[in-house]
């Protein structure tokens, strides 16, 4: 066996497939390719894993042993999931519990006392039913003194008896397998079970170097109807790793119960838009701690066994939490994830420690693509997709470069699309020339943080997920020139505001998660921000910031921001401030008109203060930009955003803005381009100039030292140069 | 003297002016007048007086002896103002309470302590300010002990040193003449003054047939500021009813006091638009107690003059309350209401007892109408005008006729309009026509009732006002085939729902008075709605129907109404029914196509059941309109609305349809063209179609005996018929 390469900084993996020898070493070639991976449904040939690359090998652990789980369904994954509301017609009525769920996928749990696990709630009157008001048998609930028109719900614990993966899998290729079911790891037997399997398997697979766990042991929650139609969907949900096990350590760790509507929450299943509360902040962290231990033992296995363990961020990744502190202890050796966007290398790359980083570029080598329009099959664009992505990730990477890229799912799909095969050639070729000209060194960014302020901090950091794949705000933060942080309620009250932090954005709809919620009705929460802001921080809000309904007030920063939203409650209340635009306004500087477009921007914005700074609105007079003067601070309002070269600029102007630094953006590292941008790596003295768009375009650059030079790019390239300004 | 007419049903008045006599007999002829009336500003002439015809003189009791006002300012009318909400950048701030308010208009109240009288509320954390932290002195309010960075507003007394109308008209005709003040009756030597200067009033007016009170005592509020910008504006408002003696007085007969912040209610002044709260509610009776009474003493005045009493039902309406049972005690002859649309029409036609009820027409003969654009002057149109008003009266008044027609204002200003002259005189034509073929005696509309639910019920009937002046589904439901009742959330709970309505209606933004808000999380409502729907009732739901958070819903009768909207809190919970459009809909049948324009309507709206029938969709997806089966009822949803022929036609059929009925829409009084109508006429044995267009139009009429006529008429006209289908 060669001398393994063990994941370069700056390298290649690629899938696999037995039966392709050829065509993998020749891709490997041109791809620059250093690691060879599996994908769920193949394998690896002998001949490749025994080339001395390195070798990546997938595993499930929850489904690895299918054997194993057939033999102990009491170990299934569980959840709850709640009946479709049902008025009472009657004083006594029955109800069909799983009639909206797929009984593929689920199993109603008859194992567990369902008296104790279950609930049957009134959702008119919020009221829980007494258990000696109804009984179940045979898939049906039978409620007796019910409140006539009232409506009642069952949450109740099921087995998952379809893994998600596999489902997904198998629904979207069409496979005729048998369905694979997952295990729940909490269970001492199934533990116990799951470390010898690994142990097992990393004896009888001496290739490999990466075990790549997809992922440690509870999926994000996909719910499935009898029609194969995803009724649910969550990626950082906390639903599959329930169980009636996990309900009472749960209690005796944090000294009370969880309801099942604690889970349920009333059909909301506490998704991540909702602001969460303490109870289901308390579950995250449950499953976590649990999480943390598991998963350490299993790491330590693959050490013991002389391997490197690398954790996929997807699929099974529920509890391991990269961003949480505690994340650090289990011991990963690398941690890769699923990228199509900008803001999913953020994800990757902004994880704390020192992990490989590695992203899972898109389009997968799949039929179909994630939105399940053609992408490796007839009518496919497996180039556009690519490049679309790429324009959007590459600036990313500018921002916060990984360690490594990829891709997955089967290369006899991909190698039919020839020119795809060129394409990333070109394109790995456009990644290893970032990784050697900064060598991971920091880029040079605005001298003062941006943070981003909502119900989940850190612990979502890129989260926000307004309309992928694309996003809105948050993918042009991705790439542009600013160091974000996650800021959560909770650290404002526990910390206050850090002092380098230069501008706090908040965005979102009104009672999200993002936007905040009841957290604005918190005194703690507004007059922090106030006196921060008076003292010369500036606050940006989008779409709905600071909303919550109180005291007269929607816009809680109303007062920062100078603008108020109408929700039909203050009619009576006229607007009586003009909406002139204010002329030659920094932030519009780059704007063609008065009317940007915002996407699907919030309506009935108005000034609320004289101060305030009309920036632009739209066709109906509604505000959509505006600024206003708060002590040595400043608001910035957008009543909503769009992803575009004009946008971005918007933003970027916003920002330095909002900090009272404007002055300083165009002094270093600026473009004036709108399609391009720059960035600058002071610890290896270049810098990169990239084109976004689809066109040739010329731009005239600023550089470190404040010169000026033209540079002229082709559509989509990117032009290297050292300090000196020589292209390199 | 010759003998007096007394107001004729069938009538119209005119406004006359001195020193126009030939002008006013010749107007009156063509215009059919039978009665005079001053208005604002004019006086009529001793020679048209004394002609014969019914004198209606103007009387403004509250502002007609300035002279009492100037030396009684103790008594002049008060009200509640808050200060321009402020943030506390230190311990002690210094609050200007007079700041964003007209001092023209108003005057601190300087007489009662403030102590007592006046609340400074932290807005933040909705606590009230202790009084040993706060003092007043010379316009300003000092508050100690702040808590920093919390906004701090003061509710204070203040004396409205200029009266509303005078103020409006003074500033709206650039008078240079001195401000009145008004007075308020509840003081008790001002009330002893008004009733002295009441009869010295009528015994000097012996030619006055009609006191025409404009009105009685309060006005509805028009809040201004130093630029005369208008604030805030509440037609229903009762902020202008306050002063220090009623806050007591209401202590001691409701047996609880109103803090100021009852009436400011945070800025928001118990707006119309909100969901009225019980202190509210309470005020509001307690003023309108007043009113009857201190009225009731004036009508018995007039009367016992030999004349008779008519109220006109705006500026200082406030507490009488036409639709309140109390009202009848009063003892009026007439009342008077300014009209332009066909809402307008129903809100003085359809007020319970036996008045003669009379119309004020529009445009008013000022230099500017109503939103201050160009009428009777350079630029206007009156014309126009009056003709686009008409046409909404029209039809309106096919439904419930009023007794009489006028206008008011300055006829010197209308006569430089002939072609204004010519066309009154051809709707007077029309109107006479109406009154003659009718004779008063009801239209013969459905065979079942139309409910309009909100939290206001039958006082505020006629009141919702979305978009002044053409408003939407009030206005098309002022002309369409129903009878029409309002209906309280109160109403249900004390008296469920009457067996003779036939379709409930639920309209307005989430959260406002309209929609409901809170009372929507009653299950007592809930529960009443849909039992009665699943006994056979229709429920109509307009904009954000049933809308309140609660339970897991949004719109809490989305399992009647099919059709859900999503606010941004359960994205993750998939919108997996399709929405395609059912095909032939009832609903649908005259819409031109699947996206029918309604206004600005609500988005995010999908369908929660397999049972939904989507009738139309926006661009987006969004469901615009949908009907859904519940038992033996139905529900049925529009996102929005807007005024047209189109609109009318499909709120027609979606009342019949959710009423179950649909199948005898077109068995009689149906016209096929939908810029026609007809209404019929049983008791006279007539029927008119008329034709709301600017177009000729022909239609398809259906008598009461199922029997089709063609009809042509001219734009804009109307024809009558007999019951054998005569023209006549």
């Amino acid at each position: 066996m060669s001398k393994k390469i063990h994941a370069k900084r700056g390298g290649f993996t690629l899938p696999a497939q037995a039966g392709m020898d050829d065509i993998v070493l020749d891709l490997a070639k041109r791809w620059g390719a250093d690691a060879f991976r599996d994908s769920d449904g193949t394998v690896l040939s002998d001949s490749i894993m025994e080339l001395g690359w390195d070798i990546y090998s997938t595993i499930c652990l929850i489904r690895a042993d299918q054997k194993w789980n057939s033999s102990h369904p009491e170990d299934c994954q569980q959840k709850y999931l709640y009946s479709a509301p049902q008025a009472a017609r009657e004083a006594t009525i029955k109800i069909d519990i799983m009639a909206r769920y797929s009984n593929e996928q689920f199993k109603i749990d008859e194992v567990h006392d369902c008296k104790k696990y279950w609930e049957v709630v009134n959702r008119t009157t919020g009221q829980i039913v007494p258990v000696s008001d109804w009984d179940y048998a045979d898939g049906i609930v039978t409620v007796n003194n019910c409140a006539k028109w009232n409506i009642y719900v069952v949450n109740f614990l099921v087995y998952q008896i379809w893994e998600t993966t596999s489902m997904y899998n198998h629904i979207t290729n069409n496979w005729d397998r048998p369905h694979q079911s997952g295990i729940d790891p909490r269970k001492p037997e199934t533990r116990k079970h799951i470390a010898r399997f690994l142990d097992k398997w990393l004896a009888t697979h001496p290739n490999t170097d990466w075990v790549r766990f997809t992922s440690m042991a509870y999926q994000f929650p996909i719910i499935t109807n009898q029609k194969h139609q995803t009724l649910y969907q969550d990626w950082y949900g906390y639903l599959d790793c329930m169980s009636a096990q996990a309900l009472d350590e749960f209690e005796e760790k944090k000294g009370y119960r969880l309801s099942p509507n604690d889970i349920v929450e009333n059909g909301y299943f506490n998704s991540t838009d909702r602001v969460p509360t303490r109870a289901y902040l308390d579950w995250i962290e449950f499953v976590h701690e649990f999480l943390v231990e598991f998963s350490g033992d299993c790491v330590k296995q693959v050490h013991d066994a002389g391997k490197k363990a690398i954790m996929f961020y997807c699929d099974h990744h529920i509890g391991t939490e990269p961003y949480k502190p505690k994340f650090q202890q289990i011991g990963f050796d690398g941690i890769v994830g699923p990228c199509i966007n900008g803001r999913e290398v953020r994800r990757i790359a902004d994880i704390p420690g020192e992990l490989v980083k590695e992203l899972r570029l898109y389009p997968y080598f799949f039929p179909v693509n994630l939105t399940n329009e053609p992408s490796f099959k007839e009518g496919g664009d497996p180039v556009g997709e690519c490049k679309r992505y790429w324009m959007w990730i590459r600036r990313a990477m500018l921002r916060r470069l990984v360690h490594r890229i990829g891709y997955g799912g089967y290369l006899d799909l991909a190698v039919k699309f020839p020119e795809f095969i060129d394409y990333v050639e070109a394109q790995s070729k456009e990644y290893y020339k970032i990784t050697e000209n900064t060598n991971f060194t920091p880029v040079e960014n605005a001298p003062f943080k941006v943070a981003i302020l909502n119900a989940w901090g850190k612990a979502r950091s890129w989260g926000f997920d307004q309309s992928w794949p694309l996003g809105g705000i948050t993918e042009s933060l991705s790439g542009l020139p600013f160091d974000i942080e996650w800021l959560s309620f909770d650290d404002i009250r526990e910390n206050g505001i850090a002092k380098d932090i230069g501008v706090i954005i908040n965005m979102g709809v009104a009672g999200t998660s993002w936007s905040g919620g009841h957290h604005w009705k918190d005194p703690r929460i507004i007059t922090a921000i106030r006196q921060w802001v008076d003292a010369g921080g500036g606050f940006l809000g989008v779409i709905d910031p600071a909303a919550s309904e109180h005291g007269g007030a929607y816009y809680q920063l109303w007062d920062i921001l100078g603008v108020q939203k109408e929700i039909g409650l203050s009619n009576g209340c006229r607007k009586v401030i003009p909406t002139d635009i204010t002329k030659g306004h920094f932030i519009a500087a780059d704007l063609a008109g008065t009317n940007p477009s915002l996407g699907k921007h919030v309506q009935k914005i108005y000034p609320c203060l004289e101060s305030t700074q009309i920036i632009a609105k739209d066709d109906e007079g509604s505000v959509t930009i505006a600024a206003n003067d708060y002590g040595k601070g400043r608001g910035v309002y957008l009543a909503g955003f769009e992803l575009g070269s004009e946008q971005n600029r918007l933003l970027q102007r916003a920002i330095w803005y909002a900090a009272g630094r404007e002055d300083e953006m165009t002094q270093k590292w600026f473009s004036s381009n709108i399609e391009t941008e720059i960035a600058g790596f002071p610890r290896t003295g270049k810098y990169i100039v990239i084109n976004n768009s689809y066109e040739p375009q010329t731009t005239t650059i600023t550089d470190r030292d404040g010169n000026e030079k033209t540079v002229w790019l082709e559509a989509n390239a990117s032009k290297w140069f050292d300090f000196d300004g020589n292209e390199i």
